[in-house]
């Protein structure tokens, strides 16, 4: 896919691509809860990730991909139900079609779509949008201009010491770290990574925290451009900003700070 | 206020004046995130459960005192900042204007209004409603009459044994039960307690846990009465049915489930 002289994509093309794939998810998904929201929780099959592919989850990507075939972007596909397709592309869309599956498919109101644009690995994505399905409010980065939220520029927030809001993933390896303890920190756990660390992008959290080898490179690829550009920083396991390749079966810990000086606090 | 035999409510007033009331509050809230978001977490004083008031709660309770002031229902009103106001009324309004005020003022999406009917205690609630501010979907129970989302009918889930999803204040109580570390709990903290316990109600959360005594009368008044009525129970420490009086001083620990055989895995 990579070339020596690689073709850049039309930016205007890619960000109209990706805002209206966006919002035809959602648009999808409103109409399947109002027609028959029961069945947004049902069993399809076994996704190209290994889990449990949900009727959500396979009606948000039919019609991603669906978009795509109407465009004519180069794109290949890094998808949680399909797997890789090759369609011939000089890019790859990355996608999370739901990103909370369980929260979606149980009817709690945080969850959204992830989409992003890059060559092969999260280092070199170009492109990033996050559609919060049950708000519509809409993440948007472009590598190097900056991110925004409904369109208006976005920063990390500076933190206040006092008060930390700390979004988590809640199991052993989080626990033992104790800092869901600390009285300065107020501790969430909603249930949407890619939402969670576009919040830390907006100056909702400082910071979001998977401690532990899980996330995969459809959850984070839009949200890591998002916070980067918004003045954050995101590292792995080995306090390095992080970088995972387009690969389906790498799993991965996540430190997305607003202020990267704070990572010592939560390793 | 209680006397030998008390004057009811008009219920479609009560019906009426309670959900236009919390769409007064949600268009207010709306109107501020549109016009200046920063202003909602500035500290405007202190209120009467003796945490500091900001913008939001102040601006909430207003709109909400003067959408009283405009009807003549004969309640007096039991509020965060305001704490009790005799206004001779026969009945008491109970209200939490912002449930969830650190999410609403760091704009993470999931806070709500919070309004209960009743007269001295929350075994005697008669109307309650709750709204969601960012998606604007709203529940509602009138005692004896069940209970609606959107002014559908809910009722609790069923759960599945091996999908169980918990929603639960994490503080050292919480994190000691290790009910979080168990493989058939997904466990979520949101951050709004009323808005939790109403999704009990409707079926998304099998059961929302606060195991230690935190929750003020407020909090808990209206979404007590959406989830019995939706075929939930709600349990204080002691594991009776909870009760607990219009007294803005008291703090109490909550388990509420969708199935009140599962109340022994969370004591």
């Amino acid at each position: 896919m990579t070339g020596a002289d690689p073709q850049p994509l039309d930016a205007e093309r890619a960000r109209a691509f990706l805002h209206q794939a966006a919002r035809r998810v959602s648009d999808r998904v409103h109409r399947q809860i109002r027609e028959d929201r029961r069945k947004l929780g049902e069993k399809t099959g076994i996704g190209a990730d290994g889990t449990a592919t949900r009727y959500i989850d396979q009606i948000a990507e039919d019609v991603l991909l669906e978009a795509l075939n109407e465009s004519d972007l180069p794109l290949d596909v890094l998808s949680e139900e399909a797997g890789h397709i090759d369609r011939g592309g000089t890019h790859t869309l990355v996608m999370d079609p739901i990103d909370g599956t369980r929260n979606a498919t149980h009817h709690i109101p945080f969850y959204c779509v992830s989409l992003a644009i890059g060559r092969s690995s999260i280092s070199d994505v170009e492109y990033a949008l996050v559609r919060n399905i049950p708000t519509g409010e809409f993440y948007w980065a472009r590598k190097g201009h900056g991110a925004t939220l409904n369109g208006e520029p976005i920063r990390v927030r500076h933190s206040d010491p006092e008060e930390l809001m700390v979004a988590a993933i809640f199991e052993e390896p989080t626990v033992e770290r104790g800092f869901w303890g600390r009285p300065e920190h107020h501790v969430r756990d909603m249930g949407s990574s890619a939402l969670e660390m576009a919040l830390v992008a907006s100056g909702s959290f400082d910071a979001f925290v998977c401690p532990f080898a899980f996330l995969r490179v459809i959850d984070i690829a839009a949200s890591v451009l998002i916070l980067r550009e918004a003045g954050g920083q995101v590292f792995g396991a080995d306090a390095r900003p992080l970088d995972v390749p387009f690969d389906l079966k790498e799993r991965t810990a996540v430190f997305a700070l607003a202020d990267p000086a704070r990572l010592e606090a939560f390793l």
